[in-house]
């Protein structure tokens, strides 16, 4: 009799080409093709879950997946052997057994989203088609400053397109932090040294083209972390000020609040299990 | 009579599909390209030139360039009005007024390069064919020791091809750090939290597929930076140790260190000025 293994894998993808990670009919999409790499692998119809179901065009940096499976191979072999049948924009970083109990979806206690904004006023060369362009300069620490008003416990039925889990919208976000850097920080080493730059901890003062917003919660609704970017972007472009925020949240109505940014400037970073 | 201008630019650029800075017979260079934007702008025939001539397929996020002109326009608005007539991959940063004397090759007193790995078992997204790909775990920290030894002022012979200067090859190294980083790195504002993680100091010991190696001199030779990660990929690899990196320097002989490696990896980075 074959034993019941859950593996776990840690991923990564360029989201452009896919139609998200859930199975939908117009076109494809992570978990099928995926799913199709464990078929070919094992032979088996596996079901794979994932920590967060990246809607169309959102990209990985950290996305966390588990399937149950009777193969035998060793746990850490399972990111070689399933790459071999992965296209070039999905990369298995990390394969590893987990316990019976583990579920990538249902066992996540906080996610790391980072949204990615190019605000110089050509596109930047190297992430062309991997951040939203906005070329009109926008003010960052009027963002960040706004964004502090999100933080904690709240019902963010405003930032939730369609309400489709119809249960609850509250969630509680534990940190909203924007930056700004400039092209040259691309992997460039953290040390002691850079941290010593003036007002680097409130990291909206330090300057360059490249917006990052970084985003960490115990969940998030469908379409939030874009539409708090649309949202806080308005506030960037002084259209609204942190009052106008402050009022949205407290509405609970999507309508008021801004549009959805694109999903190219999306990335799930990090997921943390207990 | 019109008076003549010096105009300091900021370039980012992914060199990819040029032959390199310098105007070549075989390809398109960066400097041409460039010269026949400013040539549609301002109707002269500029030179141009760089801190870097950077070889083919070497990328910058910060070369610094400057031309001579008797165009009237604002220095600032150089930026806007020069991209109309550049390609994609060619971006500048910035453009201001410099003194006449500026001159962005001669005046340069110290610049940044750095070299990118992917050190993962297959090639990460988003930066594909941006990172010299090595699937075999590399020892940074014995690259990270072994490259300590080069820093400070010596004769490079060994690390330059042709030595085409034919006046000195001796430099000085400022510094040389390598880190390994996660994907995840990527665009992560730094906060002061970020360096309480254990010896992030010695940033080799950071852990992650991607290495960054960022190397500060007053000057360079001629494949230097890329002679110099050719002969610390084979630390890396354990075929050499610290003490034959030593005699590499000390023998003034290009054949004895290690290969050059691939220009797609290679990055200028920064450029400081008096």
């Amino acid at each position: 009799m074959s034993t019941v293994r859950n593996i776990r894998l840690t991923l990564a993808y360029d989201g452009t080409n896919y139609c998200g990670w859930q199975v939908q009919t117009n076109g494809p999409s992570l978990q099928a093709t995926i799913e199709r790499a464990i078929l070919k692998l094992t032979g088996e119809k596996a079901a794979l879950f994932s920590a967060g179901r990246t809607d169309s065009g959102v990209h990985a940096l950290g996305q966390v997946a588990n399937f149950q499976t009777t193969c035998a191979i060793p746990a850490e072999n399972f990111r070689q052997a399933l790459q071999a049948f992965l296209p070039h924009d999905i990369v298995i970083l990390e394969s590893s057994e987990a316990t019976l109990d583990f579920h990538s979806t249902f066992k996540a206690v906080r996610k790391q989203y980072r949204y990615l904004i190019d605000n110089s006023s050509v596109p930047l060369p190297f992430l062309r088609g991997l951040t939203w362009w906005l070329r009109r300069r926008l003010d960052v620490a009027a963002m960040h400053e706004a964004a502090q008003l999100l933080t904690g416990t709240h019902d963010f039925r405003s930032f939730e397109t369609d309400w489709p889990n119809k249960v609850t919208s509250v969630r509680t976000i534990y940190e909203i932090t924007f930056s700004r850097q400039p092209l040259w920080r691309l992997f460039t080493p953290i040390r002691a040294a850079d941290v010593e730059i003036p007002s680097v901890e409130s990291s909206a003062a330090t300057d360059g083209p490249i917006i990052a917003m970084d985003i960490i919660a115990d969940g998030f609704l469908y379409n939030m972390v874009r539409s708090i970017v649309g949202t806080l972007v308005n506030v960037g472009r002084e259209k609204w000020t942190r009052d106008d925020v402050q009022r949205i949240l407290a509405a609970q109505d999507r309508s008021i609040a801004g549009s959805t940014a694109p999903a190219c400037g999306l990335y799930l970073v990090r997921v943390w299990y207990d």
